[in-house]
Order: structure tokens, then C-alpha cells, then sequence
């Protein structure tokens, strides 16, 4: 580096990011394409109830793990902040499913975790740690929990979650108490505070809200912004990557090229600075620090290396540092131009990668731009504009609210400052609204996941549930066939069968509940059958256990091909009362569709009964599940109307001229969040 | 005061005390008796559904107001924490009925808001700001509202209630400055951080650990206690202010009495102390200040009096400050067991009394003695241990973990403590838990207000929904005589009724749908009458608007007796379809309570349908309403039964044979708190 080698330097640093790289994306292509990305996105799906294959299989949590490593050390404008949360959901899962037996890691004790719910408690809880363990902040990570990643909320799983994250704050207190001595290396630096900036007060006045409410506002459109380039460059990405994984370790190389030229050429751009006088470390020759020499003579430093050729930590430290002085104006736009950029075209490249750090560098370098700009216009130090830029640069992206605030409190230790950026991410937060959705519900769309909104959409109001049930029905009788049913299972990919009692078992057709396919290949292995159509409910208790009708691990369960039913068999009977749900929730057929979608998606169900609502028909009109609440669903299966007039013949149907007050129970339409936005536009726009 | 004049002093200190207590019981006894109290229960129950009367009326805003700056002023052991939540709670639900006709405020803009959700969501914001003003804690507010209050939680609330935080802050922050001059009085002292501990800073070792799990199980013990005791107080008084106002106010007075003899009386158990060299303030003379001299010498103060002569603020931020000598043992063991006592015995009389306030003075107090117990085995300052009692005690009582921890923090700025007031917080919320509810749910209960609980009771796992439906069914025709409405709202108290659709509307009865009482005086007033059973949908849309059927504030909407029917009107019809919920939610007549009791609670329904399995009958069975889900309700229905008959007579009919997995979709049993309990009871305890 030293004596003007600076193409052997470049070529030395290039090709160790190059190779570091290269084992990030061979790993991520290879072994664990579900790794890729932030992972976030997934575990927010996942907690919508939305079971995608192999997102928390060990193998992902394995290369998760270690590209990240690979990639934060390859020097990419990457976070390790999304792959810590994934990370944490995987390891939680893993405990879900009572271990591993492909990796022989299983705990008889784990077993009771078995079901949809406790699995899902214990994932929310496993990314409230990732966040906790990222960012040292453990109520930040609660309330990453409840705000972004999880779609429904007990008051038990607030303290279980919070449960966690004290212990997570426990154990890193430990570690880094341990490694204080400097055991090892970078670990643990700044403490439990990672960015501590409470040395410069704050005492702002009114005109300095101005300058906040600019930031706010600028956050919110380049994070809007941001989002819109993220969602663009992710659609052509995920045409290269579907090429196959050689192209997708190409693509990683290419990128790692362009950030090391970025890094190593940019600061070229920047001039030599004086070292300030007071400070003795200047400049510093070691892993970490403030000021970098490059290629700059002795006692002067180059400010733009000090934030390329640097950790993230330390140059978000170096950002967040308090003086006017540190950083010039250009230095600061050419990094952030940089780093907006690569930002957005390095998300979605084959290798686990955070947004948060990207985001937070970003934002970070742009409020110091701007408080370095409005220096004498304002009593706030540049710092602390660099701490608002980088709140409203993530309010703009990611659109949370309390646990950002939370977090960046926990990273910062600056409770004076609380207000204003409460204010920065609300402006920023209602300025990138009005433009398009937050990162992760666009990455989850992009990815055709169905997720499903907390609210239903306001043409579900003129729809009703019978009109989007989609499909033949397939159904059982109480007292059924084995061959019918194998037959079923082996046609149909349905995982809720409904279950008819007919007679002689009752007067008349009528629904005796919902069977699971999953259970019934537990039934089915049992081969409890008989020869005659009889109930034999208390002989099928004795057989099983409940633990057999446990949910297996994703892809554990019984599959079809494990059965071995003879042709004898075949024509034998088996009684499904005992494994039958007699209690599915039901919505009678002319139930508008928004209501029905609020059951649905309030009670987290997979399945939902709809039944006729005149006697003398078949007992159920079909079943509705996830996929029938997506929009492109219901816009699908009505083809010959266009959407007013669907409202109209719905309106004629349910006599519905009082749309806001027909729903007297749980009214769907948001008046008041126009009011809000109104409000909240007035007063700060 | 001086010269001896001490009975004279007392005299002074006690009958102006008394003034002021009587002020504050008598505007309570005579204006509003539901502003005695804390007024959280109330909030809490609200917003769970429960519309009891005249909780958050404009009299009951004012006498919260004064009624609580009259019983702090007056000496009592109250905080005005929770009379801060009540009136931010009030301030909202008079802007959601859209301002009070009576006091001639309205306006017309917030008519918008007159539906159950919006004022719901008005209300949570309301309390959130209370606690966000009352603690200068922005995000503590916000997590309150979430932990605590709200029965429902959406993302959309969450950043409203973060957004009124904000507000608040930034107002708070205005005054605070404008208030520094010392113009105010006291008010604002402290600044946004109310009790700085910063400065001391926290270095904790294993063995300090040891010691914060004591204060925790000490404070869950402690709380649990507590929250026993104010139970039976609370009965005790509840038999004394029913006799009557006069009762009430002499109950205050008795108590007034009490405090100011503890009070005055306590501090001369205590030995004068020589005042400490460094501090030039000491002894304080003026309203405000640590060491207060009483009967001491000049150049001494009385540690005693510094703590009960003092604002409550003042208290705290003695109990809080560091270093060991400042209070002795016994002084601090007098202190808490007065408080505890006094705070047992005064909430409950008829003044708006917070519970705050005596929690965290008995728990600082208590903490700060086993601190000083410690002194030398321990690292943690004595102020330090306080905060952590404090922690304790309140977790103790109230049982919140994430709010607690994050209003703490907010209160104290020490970031570095978290994990310690994280630990304790759990701790003694998993002790007290063990032992009783928390003492909001225990006020709830004690009223009597039908609170629904968050998950359904085991035992309704063995009952189906129609064994607990009660009372005859009133049902309206589609098209109904006028007469026949009139004498069913006369005769029966529901304010839902089924509408049957009966030939020749249609081919058999079947069920169109749920009218409520609100609505049908409303269509009555409207006069809308025929002569024959004729739909009339199209006349009826064109003489209502939309907002006639808003909702009226409380006790403002048309009553049976502003109706004006004439005997010929009685004989005519009214068609009922406009104003029909044609999708109510139903539940099958054999699903299980449990899950009826679900989808009741997570949708906020007032009414739900049971609707029968089998053809040939009439088509609904009943309504279920909330105060069906009561366990009183439910266990007087089943008079016959103990409860395992019960259970099995349910089992039987419900082939459960598999309890845990019957619910695939909602599992009940929640078996992951039980393995929690034990873990956390394993590493803990």
C-alpha cells in the first residue's frame, strides 16, 4: 500500500474480496438458494402463515451463517443485520420441529413445540433475537417482532419475545465483558451502545425543526426512491439467476469488481486533510479508526477512505461523530451517491445481504450532507443531522416506526433526541406512503408469496364468498373408502378435506367437520380399516397416540409414496370421526367477502368452510383458503365483469346502501386513516 | 415551623390537607363517581368492548382533573399517572363523538369518527398520550397503550398512537423550554428525562446478578402481596361509599388524617444527620430539594422528612441519587412500610388516585434498602438498586414487561442498566404471576365489568355453543308490523336482533341478517311506514343519510321514549332489509365454545349468530353475546353438571379425542407457557 504499489495494493484487495465472494455466492447457489437476500421478506411470510419451501431448513440456516460472513468481509455494501434475524427464525425453527434427524440433532422434550402455533411463537421470538443480538438492542428487537415480522400478536408472546431478547442482552453483556481485554479482535466494540453519540446534547430550537422536517421529507422520497430502484433491479436479477448457478456466481463477481473499484478508486477523488491537532491517532494504521491515511503523507488523513476502506460500524461511527469539521461537503456526496447505488444493485445478488447497513450508511451520509450544508443556519451538530438522516432514510425505506425509533435509541443512547426523530420517521414514513409500499412487503410481493394483508381490500365489500370459491370440491363421507380417499390425496394437492355425514349415520347430508391430508396419511399408514361401513371411533383411540398427529418438520411428514395399501385394502372402509375438526369455522355462501377476509385472516386459519344458506343443498359450497383472497385470484375468477359492476350486483344483493355503517361489528372502511393522513399531511407537509 | 411550634405546624399542615381532600372526594362523590380510582381498568375495559356508563364523560374528564391536582396537592400516597390516562382517554372520546352537544363543543369534521373502531382507536391514542405526558415517555406511551390498554392491535394503531406520542413529546419539549426561566413552578423539572441517573455509571459483575434476582423474587412477592391486599381493601370500601356521598367524603377525610399524621409524625423517628461537606444546598428550605431540615439543627437535615415532606417527584429522585450514606436503614424501612400501607389503603377512596406513583416510591425505597443491606458485597450503587426495586415492585403489581422496561428507561436515561430492569422485570412478573393476577384484571374483575379474556377458558373446550345460549329469541320479520318492534325494544334489554326472511320473500325462513337496536329507533323516528308487507329498499335509501345511523356518544342517542307512534302507525309495516346486517358472523350450533369464543374475542364482535346443523328448523338457534362468555354465565347455565361430566358428556359428541391437535386451525392449549413457566422458573428460581 505504502511506496506507490497502489495497482499490486488494488489487485491484493480486489481479488481477497473476489475470492470472499466467490465462497459467499458458491455457497449460496449451491447448497442454499433460499439463503439469499436479506431473509427478512421470508420470515415475515412465514409468520403470515405462508410455508415456502425450505426458507428455515438447517442447510439455510448453515449458509446464511457463513455468507454473511463472507459477504460483509468481501467488502459488499451489505448488512449482516437481515441475515442475523433469518438466522435467529431458522435456529428457533429448528427447535420447532424438535431438532434435526437428517443431522441427527433431535430433543424428545422439543416435541410439545409440534404445532402450527408454538412454531410460529418461537420464530417471532428467534428474530426478536436476531435483531436484539444485531443491533444490541433487545426492546428494539421486541418491537421488530410485533411491528414488521409478525402478522398476529398476544399479549403472551410480548413477554416471551421479550423473555428472549433479555436473555440474548445477558449473554452479549457476557461476551463482551469477556472480550473487553481485546480477546477477540473487533467483537464487542462501543459495548451494549454501539454508535453512543450522548456526549453532544442536544438542544435544538424551532427553526432546527425545519431543517428536520426537510430531512424527513427528503428521507421519504429517496427512500421511496430507493425502494422503487431495489424492486426494478430485483426483476432483472432474478432473470439472470434463474439461468442457473453459474451465472449467479457471475453475477456476484461482476458486483464484487465494481465495489472494490468503487472503494479503492472514489477515495482518489477526495483530497488530503489535515489531521486535527488534539487528536493523537491520526492517522490510524490499524483495522479500525477514524482517520486512514491511503495514500496520503504522514499527519493527514483521506476522509473518503476513512468510509470506504473501512468496517460499517466504524464508519457509521465515524459519520455519526459529532464537528463540521471531519468529513467536506464533496466527500460526503460522492459517498452517497456510491452508496445509494451499490445498495441498490447489490440486493438481490446471490449472497446473504442486510438492508439496514446500506440503508443506515446512506441515510447517514446524507443528513451529515445536509447538516454540514445548514451548518451555521442551525444549532444542531452534524452528527446528530447524520443520525436523522439516517432514521428518515430508513423511515423512507423500511416504513416502521416504533421499533426503528427503539432501535436507534438502543444504538445511539441520545434520549434527548427521541422527539425529533420520532418526527423524522413519521414525515418520512407518510411521505414514502404516498408513493409505494415498504421494502419488505414489495420483496414479498415480488416473490409471489400470499401474504395476506391485515385489511381487506374495499372491493371485497362488493364481493361475497361464495363467488370466489374456486375448484371441484372434494369431500369424504364420515365412514369412507380407502381406495376414494387415496384416490383423492393422489388427484388433488387440497390440504383440508371436508368431512359429510350421510346417512344411515344421519338424517341427512350434513357436515360433519374438516379433515386434514396430513392426518389423513397418519390414518392411512395406521391401516385401521374395516370391512364393513361401521364407526369405530374407540378402537382407533387405542392405535394412536396424539403425538402421531403431530406437524412434522417442513417436508418430514408422511408422503403418498410411503403408503402401502394393497389392492384387498382398497375396498376396505375407515372411520375419519376421530381425526375430524367437528368445530371449522364457517361463513355461510352470501357473506360479503371483506368480512369473510377478516376472519380468515384474524384467526390465522388455512381453511375456511363456506356453507349454502338454503336447506335441501349439499352441506358445503366449498372451502376457501389463502389463495382465494389474493387479489389476482379474485380479479381472475371473474373474468366477465368489470369491478363497478360487480359492486353494483353485489350491492343489489345485499342491499347495501350504508356501506360505512353496514359493517357495525368490525368496520372495514379507514376513514379515520384518511383523517390521519389529512391531519398529518397539514401539519407537517 | 420553627421555634417549637410544633403542634401548631401540624395543625397548619393537616387541616390544609383536609381542605383539599375534601375538595377532591366531594367533586367525586357529587359530579362523578366514576373518576374515583385510577381510571386504567376502565380505559382497559373500554377499549376491550365494555361501554360502561359515563366512564369517559366530559363531568369525568373534570373532576379527573382537579379531583387528582386536589388529592396529590392534599398529601395523599397517590400517583397521577393513571388519572393522566383516564383524561387523555376522555380527551379522545369527546373528540370522537364528535365534541359534547351539552357544553355546546362540537365539531362538524369529527363526525367522521362516530363509528366503534375509529373511537376505539381515538381512545387507545388518548391513553397513550396520558401515560406519554405523565412520564415524559414517548414510546414508553405507545407500548402501554399496545401492552397494557388495548384488547386489539393493528399496525395502523401503532403508528397512531406513535404519531400522538410525538406530538406530545414535541409539545412537552415547548414548555419544558419555555418553562426553564423557573416561570412554571415546578413543572418541568427534570426536563424530558425525569429522574436522571445517568451519571452513575453501571459496572456489574456475576455476583451483583445474584442480587438483582433476589430483588426480583423480593418485588414479585412483594407485589403479589400487594395486589391481595388492594383487593380486599378495596372490597372492604366498596361496602362503605355505597351507603352514600356523605360516606365517601368522610372516608377521605379519615384517611387525610392518617397520611398527614404519618407524615408528620414518621420523620421524628429519625435521628438528625450532619449534612455532607460538598453540598451547599443542605438543608433546603424551599419547596424542592434533598435534604429537608424539619426539626434538626441548622448545618443537619432529617432524612425521614426528605422523603415524606416532599413532592412525590422529589421523593424519587432522593430515593434514586447515589451513594450509600445518604439514608439509613431504619429510615428506609419506615418509608416503605409506610408507603406500602398507605398505598394499600388509599386507593379505593373516592378520589382519582394513581397506583404509579406509591409502587415505584415502595419499590425504590425497598430496593435502595436491600442496597444498602449489600453495600459491600455488591458493585451496584445504592440508587441503582433502587431503580431495580422500583423495576421489581412494579412488575410485581402491574405485570407489564416491555412498557415497564421501556417507561424506565425513558424515566432514568441509563441504557446500560436494560438488561439488569429486563431481568427483574421478568423475574417478578413470573414470581407474582404465580400467585394472582395483576392488579389492573383484578379491579377489572372486582367491578364487575364483563372483561373478555385474550384466550378461551379450558373448560369451554368441552361445551358447545348452544348449551350456553340464553334467554328467548326475539326476531324480527324482513318486513315487520311497526307495532311488533315497538313491544319487543319495550320488553326485552338486547341491542341485537336476527332478521328472518320468511315466504313469500323468500322459499322458506331462512336468516337475512342482524339489525341493531341503534338503528332500528332510528328507522322508527324516521316514521318510513306502509300500509302493506311491501319492500320499500330504494324509498327508505332516499329519505336517511348515512350518518343518521352513526353512532351517538354515550347516553345521546334516540331513546324508546323520544319514539312518537301513534296507535294507526302501530299497525303498519317497515321494511327492515336496508338497515340489515345481511354477513353477520355465525357459528354452527355444535362448534365448540372455545372456538366460538375465539372468533368472538379476535374480532371484537358485540354479536354473533348460532345457526343450527341440521334442515327443518328455524333458522337461527340464537345470539350469542359477551356476557355468554362470562364463566358466571356459563357455569349458572349448567346448573346440572359438575364439570367433568361436562366434559365428557362433550367428548362424547364431539369424538375429541384428540385435545391439543382438535384445533389444528387455533390451538388452544397452550402448552409452549407452560414449558416456558418451567424454564423460566429453572434458570431463575
Amino acid at each position: 500500500m505504502l511506496k506507490d504499489k497502489y495497482f499490486k495494493a488494488f489487485a491484493a484487495y480486489a481479488s481477497c474480496n473476489m475470492v470472499l465472494a466467490i465462497a459467499a455466492s458458491a455457497l449460496c447457489a449451491y447448497i442454499a438458494p433460499a439463503a439469499a437476500g436479506s431473509g427478512i421478506p421470508e420470515v415475515k411470510a412465514y409468520l403470515n402463515g405462508v410455508d415456502a419451501y425450505s426458507i428455515l431448513a438447517p442447510s439455510t440456516l448453515f449458509v446464511k451463517i457463513f455468507g454473511s460472513i463472507f459477504g460483509v468481509a468481501g467488502g459488499f455494501v451489505v448488512g449482516k443485520e437481515g441475515p442475523m434475524v433469518h438466522t435467529g427464525a431458522c435456529i428457533a425453527s429448528l427447535l420447532g420441529q424438535g431438532g434435526s434427524r437428517k443431522y441427527r440433532l433431535t430433543w424428545r422434550w422439543l416435541r410439545y413445540f409440534k404445532n402450527d402455533r408454538d412454531r410460529r411463537d418461537l420464530i417471532t421470538c428467534g428474530a426478536a433475537a436476531g435483531v436484539a443480538a444485531a443491533f444490541r438492542a433487545p426492546v428494539g428487537g421486541v418491537l421488530f417482532a410485533l411491528e414488521e415480522a409478525a402478522s398476529w400478536w398476544r399479549s403472551a408472546l410480548l413477554w416471551r419475545t421479550f423473555f428472549t431478547t433479555a436473555v440474548v442482552a445477558v449473554v452479549l453483556r457476557g461476551f463482551i465483558e469477556f472480550c473487553q481485554s481485546g480477546k477477540c479482535g473487533l467483537f464487542g466494540k462501543g459495548g451494549l451502545i454501539m454508535f453512543d453519540v450522548n456526549s453532544s446534547r442536544a438542544t435544538y430550537d424551532t427553526p432546527d425543526l425545519l431543517a428536520v422536517i426537510l430531512l424527513g421529507v427528503l428521507g421519504g422520497i429517496f427512500g421511496s426512491l430507493y425502494n422503487y430502484f431495489v424492486d426494478k433491479v430485483l426483476r432483472t436479477y432474478s432473470i439472470i439467476n434463474e439461468k442457473g448457478p453459474v451465472f449467479k456466481v457471475m453475477l456476484v463477481m461482476a458486483m464484487s469488481l465494481l465495489t472494490s473499484c468503487c472503494s479503492y478508486g472514489l477515495p482518489w477523488l477526495s483530497r488530503c486533510l489535515p489531521c486535527p491537532i488534539v487528536e493523537d491517532q491520526c492517522p490510524t494504521e490499524g483495522r479500525s479508526g477514524n482517520y486512514k491515511n491511503f495514500q496520503c503523507p504522514p499527519g493527514h488523513y483521506n476522509d473518503l477512505a476513512s468510509l470506504f476502506l473501512n468496517t460499517n460500524d466504524d464508519a457509521i461511527r465515524n459519520l455519526l461523530s459529532p464537528g463540521t469539521k471531519e468529513f467536506h461537503i464533496s466527500t460526503l456526496l460522492v459517498f452517497f451517491a456510491a452508496i445509494f447505488c451499490l445498495g441498490i444493485i447489490t440486493y438481490g445478488i446471490a449472497i446473504p445481504s442486510g438492508l439496514f447497513i446500506p440503508v443506515i450508511l446512506a441515510g447517514a451520509s446524507y443528513g451529515r450532507l445536509v447538516g454540514t450544508f445548514l451548518g451555521s443556519l442551525s444549532n444542531l451538530d452534524a452528527g446528530l443531522f447524520a443520525l436523522l438522516g439516517a432514521a428518515s432514510f430508513l423511515g423512507g425505506t423500511m416504513r416502521m416506526t416504533v421499533s426503528l425509533c427503539v432501535i436507534l435509541l438502543e444504538l445511539t443512547n441520545d434520549l434527548l433526541m427521541l422527539p425529533l426523530v420520532m418526527l423524522v420517521l413519521l414525515i418520512s414514513k407518510t411521505v414514502a406512503d404516498s408513493f409505494n409500499k415498504g421494502v419488505y412487503d414489495q420483496i414479498v410481493k415480488m416473490k409471489g408469496l400470499p401474504y395476506l394483508e391485515a385489511h381487506a381490500e374495499p372491493y371485497m365489500r362488493h364481493l361475497v364468498a361464495s363467488q370466489v370459491v374456486s375448484g371441484p370440491l372434494v369431500s369424504f363421507s364420515g365412514v369412507e373408502k380407502v381406495g376414494n380417499i387415496l384416490h383423492s390425496l393422489k388427484l388433488t394437492r387440497h390440504n383440508g378435506f371436508p368431512v359429510i355425514d350421510e346417512p344411515p349415520f344421519s338424517d341427512s347430508p350434513e357436515l360433519c367437520g374438516l379433515v386434514l391430508r396430513s392426518h389423513l396419511l397418519v390414518l392411512l399408514k395406521g391401516k385401521k380399516f374395516t370391512k364393513l361401513k361401521v364407526l369405530t371411533g374407540l378402537d382407533i383411540m387405542r392405535r394412536f397416540k396424539a403425538q402421531d398427529f403431530a406437524k412434522a418438520g417442513s417436508g418430514k411428514g408422511i408422503k403418498l409414496e410411503d403408503l402401502d395399501i394393497t389392492e384387498e385394502e382398497m375396498d376396505m372402509y375407515v372411520d375419519l370421526h376421530p381425526i375430524t375438526n367437528t368445530s371449522p369455522y364457517t361463513v355461510v355462501e352470501t357473506t360479503s367477502l371483506a368480512k369473510a377476509a377478516v376472519l380468515f385472516r384474524e384467526l390465522g386459519l388455512r381453511h375456511m368452510c363456506v356453507v349454502p344458506k338454503t336447506a335441501g343443498r349439499p352441506p358445503i359450497v366449498g372451502i376457501l383458503t389463502r389463495h382465494d383472497f389474493m387479489p389476482e385470484h379474485i380479479l381472475g375468477t371473474l373474468p366477465r365483469y368489470t369491478l363497478p359492476q360487480v359492486g353494483l350486483l353485489a350491492c343489489k344483493h345485499e342491499f347495501n346502501f350504508l356501506p360505512p355503517l353496514y359493517y357495525n361489528e368490525v368496520i372495514i372502511i379507514d376513514i379515520c386513516s384518511l383523517i390521519f393522513t389529512i391531519f398529518g399531511f397539514s401539519i407537517f407537509g
